[in-house]
């Protein structure tokens, strides 16, 4: 498993529980598989930039709110 | 063409030249074929998550520093 796809994978996890969001409802809103949405969760599934942003939409937050400090020791 | 893949490549472009780097030097830091890493200057292409995170090591910042208001509105 890479750890940076782990890493990701919590923070979407993080944010869709922060907003109180089911793993269906976030599939549903970024027109996403369930299943999908749940291996993308659990770090097993290299997504793409677009599946990333229609999540991010989903999780009405921009992609640098889960991405700070990925890839370590690069911050900007 | 996907607008964000538009603004994430120009944006990896701008970072390359700010750094006076080339596109074969950051291909080949990234571990990336070099057509490849002009396909998705010109946002041509719906790169992985990881593709973006070994363009970023290459490019000494983090996703997050190249993803700021993708998508927008969201901002965090």
């Amino acid at each position: 498993m890479d750890p940076y796809l782990d890493i990701l994978g919590k923070r979407i996890r993080a944010r869709r529980s922060e907003l109180g969001m089911s793993q269906e409802r976030l599939a549903h809103e970024a027109g996403l598989d369930r299943s999908y949405v749940g291996r993308i969760e659990r770090g097993e599934h290299n997504l793409t930039f677009i599946a990333l942003v229609r999540l991010c939409r989903a999780l009405k937050c921009d992609v640098a709110a889960l991405t700070t400090s990925i890839p370590a020791g690069q911050q900007e």
